[in-house]
């Protein structure tokens, strides 16, 4: 049986708000929450229909209505956890750091955490804008990655301007990233949806870089930043 | 006003099924209609709150009220568009081609088909388990690109065992990309969500390619299908 100080505590960490106050996070899906019971994370509490034989005083046998009342999937999974956020590790800047200005679709988060995990990238460092990485769509999206890669949200432009490396950025009209010297370490700066990246960060941006388009004039404009990161990352981590 | 048989055309229209019987799909958003109304597609209707200023006998002004009874979005823009299914045309094989292998995820459909129009891919040849790329989801994710890339749903073993030329596909344990011939035509095989690329595709495949994974033993297993697609094509690229 849940309480209704269980559930109000759930339910609200569908917010950053209450993320943030309590130190914890839902994750979903049996998969994923045994990926995450692997790691180093710390398990808050596991609300499950089926057990996973786990610590008893951690686990919760409860019934589909109830997995209903608290999951934030319409279509519920067999399982919730809660999670407790990990503290942010410092950041190394002797190797390639990503940087995040204000990437604020929880998918892409999702897919750039999980880039970063493949291409051995230890740090991804997010402006205060950038959307949460423990909000419930991003959780999703990282498939476990978001347990090894070291994330701190910063004042990115007081974190840049603090560090003495080459600042990469990813603009339109860029230098060909194709034939651009490309080092080991700095940082690799995406920016937002809509806008790209502000005119603060550009300012410290000391190399612009670019994707060259191959389709003709009429073609799309710009590329997901997701995809732009993954070929981004491709061509540094290619050359290492 | 809107009258019941148009709505029921219009939300007829969520359905594939309806979609290939009226040979008509469905758009959303002022940017898009209009990036779409410039090409070469063929518009059937427009049912918008403010004009667009098009001929008189395709446009209709409705409330806000009528657009969200029509609507596939939660949030209703301020018009929708339904436009005519171009026919595909037939497929140019001097070029590097995208094959799809049951990708059903619209947002991953819509990620590659905005991919094929930045790195000037033509043609985009889809099995018939592959989501429709009218589907509404993958219309949105595509930003216009659909109209710019010949997109043919086809018998992928019969349509690759017809055509003599190199066939890449993208597997676990391939060859490394980066050290890999990769001619100017041929066939990038790209597979399914969970599975990857079916045995019955797999024979057909002449070269097994793989992007190499620079994190540790424990890093995330695979890469999203959109994000391997934008690597595997900045690589064929890169070199033509």
């Amino acid at each position: 049986m849940l309480s209704k100080s269980q559930i109000k505590l759930i339910t609200s960490l569908k917010q950053k708000k209450y993320r943030q106050q309590h130190g914890l996070f839902v994750v979903e899906g049996v998969k994923t929450i045994k990926e995450l019971l692997a790691s180093s994370l710390k398990l808050h509490a596991l609300y499950t229909i089926e057990s996973f034989n786990i610590d008893a005083k951690l686990e919760t046998i409860i019934s589909p209505a109830d997995l209903k009342r608290i999951s934030f999937l319409t279509t519920p999974n067999t399982a919730l956890a809660v999670f407790k956020r990990p503290e942010p590790k410092s950041i190394d800047c002797n190797n390639l750091i990503v940087a995040l200005d204000s990437v604020r679709d929880p998918g892409n988060l999702g897919t750039i955490i999980r880039l970063c995990d493949w291409f051995g990238i230890k740090d991804l460092v997010c402006s205060k804008e950038t959307v949460d990485c423990f909000n419930p769509k991003v959780i999703q999206a990282t498939m476990g990655s978001v347990t090894r890669v070291n994330i701190n949200y910063v004042n990115l432009e007081e974190f840049i301007s603090s560090v003495d490396v080459p600042v990469f950025g990813a603009f339109m009209e860029g230098d060909n990233v194709y034939s651009s010297e490309l080092p080991n370490n700095g940082i690799l700066v995406m920016g937002n949806e809509a806008n790209g990246i502000s005119h603060e960060i550009e300012n410290l941006v000391t190399d612009k870089v670019s994707i060259p388009r191959f389709g003709d004039l009429q073609a799309t404009e710009s590329l997901n930043v997701a995809t732009a990161t993954a070929i981004l990352l491709s061509e540094f981590k290619r050359r290492s």
